[in-house]
């Protein structure tokens, strides 16, 4: 397992741990992780941090990240896909796009490389989670 | 003028009296206001506080935004209208796309109606802001 993928996941785990979306993501720059994040929707009641906008707050004012890769361990949405876009993020490493996942082609579309893992890890984790929680998996994706 | 326009003008401008960067945003929901929001990059030093994630951060967690209206003093970037079409948000009411924007194609292309005030009033606005911070108005499109 990519040492940073790996990161991101547990993060997500971690997140699951204190009863919250199983979806993490990691910012990596040089080989180093610049920071990490994870979905709190329920931990901070906040519907706009899912993983990947928990890691780039966390991540604080960058002054670019052309040279930066976000991990994150599920396709991105809209809102997260939109902002990779606004941030000109190059590179995003996917841990898998069978659970949930249609921004693809906006970000290929926009010049992002998108790299999607296909992880069994990711998926399972979803699914287990999806199964204890539906109403919430909806509320995240907006599909109440 | 529309009152709920000028109520993201009041955000955008006290916003901008607070240091930061003067974009603002409403939400409406059945003729009153649910949330308002204004970009908070300096004044929390959060890369993800932009007008309208800012307001739709302040409405917390809700159901459904299909029985919505957002207003934003700007035309939203890619994070902000990526979160539009992700949070199924309808109809988005817009000061002035002269300053910026870019994603009005990408929001009516996922059924969104954008309408576009196109005020003078706006445009002033981003123009004194950005001829007195063009570095920071640079960072927050990320055009460093």
């Amino acid at each position: 397992m990519d040492e940073f993928m790996q990161a991101a996941i547990d993060e997500a785990r971690q997140g699951r741990q204190e009863g919250g979306i199983p979806i993490g993501s990691v910012l990596v720059r040089d080989g180093q992780i610049v920071a990490r994040g994870r979905n709190k929707r329920v931990q901070e009641d906040n519907p706009i941090k899912h993983g990947e906008m928990d890691c780039l707050f966390n991540a604080g004012r960058q002054r670019s990240y052309r040279d930066t890769v976000l991990y994150t361990t599920l396709m991105p949405c809209y809102m997260c896909a939109g902002t990779i876009v606004q941030f000109k993020i190059p590179k995003v490493m996917v841990g898998e796009s069978r659970t949930f996942g249609e921004s693809r082609a906006f970000l290929e579309s926009h010049g992002v490389e998108v790299v999607d893992l296909n992880l069994d890890e990711c998926v399972q984790m979803m699914q287990d989670f999806i199964a204890d929680e539906p109403t919430l998996w909806n509320e995240d994706i907006m599909e109440l």
